[in-house]
């Protein structure tokens, strides 16, 4: 069995043992990497990277140059967000820059903590991140909608596009607040292996991860796109506090292994071997999973999945759907419902709730990016339930 | 130049370049790493290590096995601390797990945040990685000394033995106040190319570091031994909303470099070739730092150093003495020089004010883990400074 519980070997899927769809694990990607073969291979000797300092030069001290240098290539090859004249900072994931971003854009001695909001459903983990300090400089204040028609004083909007949990396309939703408030966006799903590249994002402070964004997320790899020095030297700041810089051993893989994906398209678009690139291959995984899942759903009536709307694809000059990592599955019976608790009694598959992401508990959020077993898994189970109410327990 | 500012090659020790000796950089032992050769070598395959999560059974559920593993085979090794019966808690340095140790030694909803102190001179970073975020869980209450006359309410005291920057072994000053105090065990330099390991040290909480054990700062890896089960599952809920995690790159080869470490003792020691073996090969170069610089302080009569008294080492079975990875220097001449500015101005050496530590500014910390090069240009620009007065700026 794999660390998560959930089976690499067929034994560990017999239908008596849960499925863990709860975490986004993105063990989908591994398959790709896996046929990469030694061009990702990494070798550290034991005499390497022993410094905390990267480079005294840079605001963000502790990141290593080449790891800078692919993050930029990349943004340049996919097109999802602008990089020239922008500051990047390194965290230990994206979690923490989050918190890096709300330690910038706050100060002490304020009257109140500044309140934090984001439209639910919004990513579950934001309340806790902000509020497990008890900080006096920021605290959660829910949902971003509810803020905006009763909310006063200084706020941050965590605008998160592609959303995560409904994987919708999203811009900032509180209006007309006049200086007050501040952004910072999450964009750890807008990769095209997910998502249309609608645009080039250009906002305030933008949040990516290599965990979303190649799959790694045992790396613990996240950087921020900014555009103010000063807020770049505040997050930088926290984050020297917070860990004294950011893992060299995985800033040095990651960077290999971007360089390796953006060789793809530097050395083989024109080739039009398009499988063997990263985005390509891994959206087609995302796109036949998705029609997959539609199946079933559409075959046994109990939930309803969102509808997204084709976009424009800058990245592959198509119109093209959003194949979001997760599956966000809304009850049909009644407000009533517990789709999570009934997906864990009923066919022993464990998500996550909607209560989580500040909506009704007829929600529930599934991850679609674990390995091919799970998720046929996943299918062949959902495909047996006729009624949520009378498999309830 | 390397990173920090510091040459590798000679023309930047050049007598107008300013050697950087504020921070702890661990430089001194890469060369004992380069002699391993392969030995230490780290390969890590691209679809290796992708998964967030470790062990799901584990409390410390992002902590590789084989990390645990090695982190108990080495503190059986060098006798240090008591790890049998113990919870490990992997951290992100032992910076993070600070701030770990504060949270899961705390709870929301006190009347008063809880005074966090430590004895004067105590390491600089305490003050700030506990009030950075304004917590109201806890805030820095400065010099335990101070408190344990002065101060009132519930209190956590950090022990940092040997403690940085004064290299003295120390026990919790704050005494008679019943259950009202908690401790947080420091113990970064406990190892035996640093002092004598005088007993098997067993507190409740004890943090240690890759950085300092075996030089392996840019990693960032620290963990803890824990005694108590639910602080060892409140500490990791830290590093679950702080960090979802620790590289598991970089925990992977801090368990392959203390394997050989470890290796080198249970296969070599009989075999009496202790010059290969870590600590005492790592030890015979700081106590040749420390005759050497002592030395050049006692020929210029400008600075104090403290003196330490000869101890039983449980390691090496001998009397010895600590050789610490930092220089505490005293300017002798009198209670109004800043030492820090008379370096700088007049040597062009870069330290540490001992206001940073909570002490006067006659006092300067300079860090004795550079490379070889750099130290002997310290020792050789320290010789030159006859008196404090006439050189200052």
């Amino acid at each position: 069995p794999s660390a998560n519980g959930n089976g690499i070997r067929s034994p560990t899927c017999s239908s008596d043992h849960v499925l863990n769809l709860e975490q986004g694990d993105p063990a989908v990607f591994e398959s790709y990497w896996r046929k990469m073969g030694d061009r990702c291979t990494m070798v550290i000797s034991g005499c390497q990277l022993m410094s905390y300092i990267s480079d005294f030069t840079n605001i963000c001290w502790f990141m290593e140059p080449e790891l800078e240098e692919a993050v930029r290539t990349l943004h340049c090859v996919v097109g999802n967000a602008v990089v020239d004249d922008r500051y990047i900072v390194v965290g230990t994931g994206s979690t923490q820059l989050y918190q890096a971003a709300l330690y910038a854009l706050t100060s002490p001695g304020g009257p109140e903590p500044v309140s934090v909001v984001s439209a639910a459903p919004y990513y579950s983990s934001y309340p806790e991140e902000t509020d497990y300090l008890c900080s006096r400089l920021y605290k959660w204040a829910g949902d971003a909608y509810e803020f905006d028609k009763n909310g006063t004083g200084p706020y941050i909007e965590v605008v998160n596009s592609p959303n995560n949990p409904d994987g919708t396309l999203r811009e900032a939703v509180v209006k007309s607040r006049g200086d007050e408030g501040k952004l910072i966006h999450d964009l750890a799903y807008y990769w095209p292996q997910y998502t249309p590249i609608i645009r080039l994002a250009d906002h305030d402070i933008m949040t990516f991860t290599f965990s979303k964004s190649t799959g790694h997320a045992g790396s613990r790899i996240g950087w921020a796109v900014v555009k103010d020095k000063e807020i770049a030297r505040k997050m930088s700041k926290f984050i020297e506090m917070s860990t004294l810089g950011v893992s060299k051993d995985s800033q040095q893989r990651a960077a290999k292994i971007m360089g390796v994906l953006c060789d793809g398209y530097q050395n083989c678009k024109s080739a039009n071997k398009s499988d063997d690139l990263f985005f390509e291959h891994n959206r087609q995984i995302m796109a036949e999973r998705w029609e997959r899942l539609r199946q079933v759903v559409e075959r046994n009536q109990v939930f309803c999945l969102p509808k997204y709307p084709k976009q424009y694809c800058l990245f592959s000059g198509e119109l093209i759907e959003p194949y979001p990592g997760f599956a966000w599955l809304e009850a049909k019976e009644g407000e009533e419902i517990d789709s999570q608790k009934v997906l864990r009694g009923s066919i022993k598959v464990q998500g996550r709730t909607g209560r989580r992401f500040g909506v009704a508990e007829k929600y529930v959020r599934i991850s679609l990016l674990s390995n091919e077993e799970v998720f046929k898994e996943f299918l062949e189970r959902l495909s047996t339930i006729k009624s949520m109410s009378s498999n309830g327990h």
